[in-house]
C-alpha cells in the first residue's frame, strides 16, 4: 500500500464517526501539514458522501495537530443529482483541529464546455532536473520531504541565505513512492509540496488560517506542474495561489490559503 | 436606514438560532442574489461569534432561494484570542439553501507585514464615467441593478450582443443609496456586483457551487475598483476571481467562486 493511503485510512465508527490515526511521515518543521490533514477530513467524506471526488473542499485550521489518534465527525447536509456536501470536523483529545466543508461530484461525469485562458508553468523537463533533496543539510528536511518529490530549475533563493523577494515557485511534484495522484491527493498536494513562498521575502513562520481547493479535472499520471504566488501581503496577512497541471497540459487543481505570519 | 442593513437583518431566537426575512431587492435574474445570502448568513455569525468581522467566509449553495423567511442556523467552533470560527447553515421551508463555514477576526487590530505586488485596477475616474444602467433595456435590470452602481469604462460586449471573448471586467461600484462598505458588505458586494463575466464567452446561465472570500482590510469610504476574471472553464465549471480595492488604493477583499454553467 503506498503511503499516503495507508497514513489517510479511517475506520468507521459510526454513521457520522471515523477514527483515523495521524502519522508522523507528513510533518513540517512545526507539525502535521495542513493539506495531509485536510486530506484525511476528505477521505472520511468521500466515505460518508454519495459522491467519489471533492470538488470544492474548504478547511479552517482550529489548533496544531499532533501525530496520533484522531477523530473525524461528518454529516452529510445535501445530496444531489451532481453534487452531495457535507462537513466534517477532525478532532483530537476532545479538541477540534480543523473544521471543513466540502461538495464532492464525480469528476468522471463532468461534461460540457472547456475553454482555458492560462497555460501551464514553463519548466524544463523534470528528468532533467536535480533532486534538490541531495542539495540541502538533511537537518532541514522534515519528514514530509521524503514523501513528495519535488524538481525545480533552480533552487529558490532561501535556500542559499538570499531570499530572491519574489514570493513565486514554479516546480514539478509527484508522490516520492510511485503513488500517481487522484482528485483525494491533490487536496494534500496544494499544501504538501512545497514550504509557503514567502520564504522568499524572508518570512519563515506562518500558519494557515484556511485553505480552498477545487479539484478541476482527473489528473493524469506523471510528473504535475505546480504554479504557486503570493501577491498580497497586508497587516500580517497573506494569500497563497496555487495551480496543479497534469502532464497531459490540464489545470486539475487551484487552491488559494489565508495564512497569518509569524506566530 | 439603509437598503444593506435593512434587508440583512436578523432576528435572535435562540442562542444559536436566527430567523431573517430574505428581501426581493436583491435579485438577479433567477433569484435572490449568492453575495445577499452569504453576507445574510455573515450577518447572523456576527452576532454569534465573540469577534465583529468576516476574515474568510465560504459558501456552498444547495438550492434557489426565494424572497420569504429564512431560518439561519450557526455554531461556535472556536473562540481563540485571533480568531473565531463558526458555521452557519441557512433554510427556508425547512430545507437548507446555504451551508457556510467562517473565521471572524477585529480587522481594526491586524497588525504586521504589509506588500503587495499587484495594482488597482486602471479606471477613468468613476464620476467622469456614465452609469450604464441609463443605457440599458429596463426589461434587462433585476431589482438588484438599482442597489448597486457600477461604473464602466464602456459596456459590456454582451450588451451589445458581440460578446468579447474576454470573460474579465474592470469596474467601480459603491450602493446606490449612499451606504459606505464595511467588512459585511464586501461579502455580498464581490457577487452582487456584476453578472458573471462568462457572459462575455457567450454563457448567460450559471450557478454557484461555492464562494470563499477573503476580507483583508478596513475599506475606506467612495467607489471602489474591482477586478473581474474567469481563466479556467472545465468540464462545464469555472472559476471567477474578484479583487476589490478601496479609493486609497488598498486591496479590501478577494473573492474565487466555482461557477456550475447552463442549468
Amino acid at each position: 500500500m503506498f503511503e499516503f493511503d495507508a497514513d489517510t485510512t479511517v475506520q468507521r465508527t459510526g454513521e457520522d464517526v471515523f477514527t483515523a490515526e495521524i502519522a508522523d511521515r507528513w510533518n513540517t518543521l512545526i507539525g502535521p501539514n495542513g493539506g495531509y490533514l485536510l486530506a484525511l477530513a476528505a477521505r472520511a467524506l468521500a466515505e460518508r458522501l454519495p459522491m467519489p471526488h471533492p470538488l470544492t473542499i474548504t478547511g479552517h485550521f482550529l489548533r496544531p495537530a499532533t501525530a496520533g489518534p484522531a477523530e473525524i465527525r461528518t454529516e452529510l447536509i445535501k445530496s444531489g443529482k451532481r453534487h452531495a456536501t457535507g462537513a466534517a470536523t477532525l478532532s483530537q483529545g476532545g479538541k477540534d483541529v480543523l473544521t471543513t466543508v466540502a461538495t464532492f461530484a464525480d469528476l468522471n461525469a463532468t461534461k460540457g464546455r472547456t475553454l482555458v485562458l492560462n497555460e501551464p508553468p514553463e519548466l524544463p523537463p523534470a528528468d532533467s532536473l536535480p533532486d534538490p533533496i541531495t542539495q540541502l543539510p538533511p537537518e532541514w528536511l522534515p519528514s514530509i520531504a521524503h514523501r513528495v518529490d519535488v524538481r525545480v530549475a533552480q533552487l529558490p533563493g532561501f535556500v542559499r541565505g538570499e531570499p530572491s523577494g519574489k514570493p513565486t515557485a514554479d516546480l514539478w511534484v509527484r508522490f516520492a513512492d510511485g503513488r500517481e495522484q487522484d482528485p483525494l491527493s491533490l487536496v494534500f498536494l496544494v499544501d504538501g509540496a512545497l514550504f509557503p513562498v514567502i520564504v522568499e521575502i524572508g518570512e519563515f513562520m506562518s500558519s494557515t488560517v484556511e485553505l480552498t481547493v477545487h479539484v478541476r479535472a482527473m489528473p493524469a499520471p506523471g510528473w504535475l506542474a505546480c504554479r504557486i504566488s503570493t501577491r498580497h501581503v497586508e497587516g500580517g496577512y497573506a494569500e497563497e495561489d496555487f495551480e496543479v497541471w497534469d502532464s497531459t497540459g490540464v489545470l486539475v487543481a487551484q487552491s488559494r490559503q489565508l495564512m497569518l505570519i509569524g506566530g
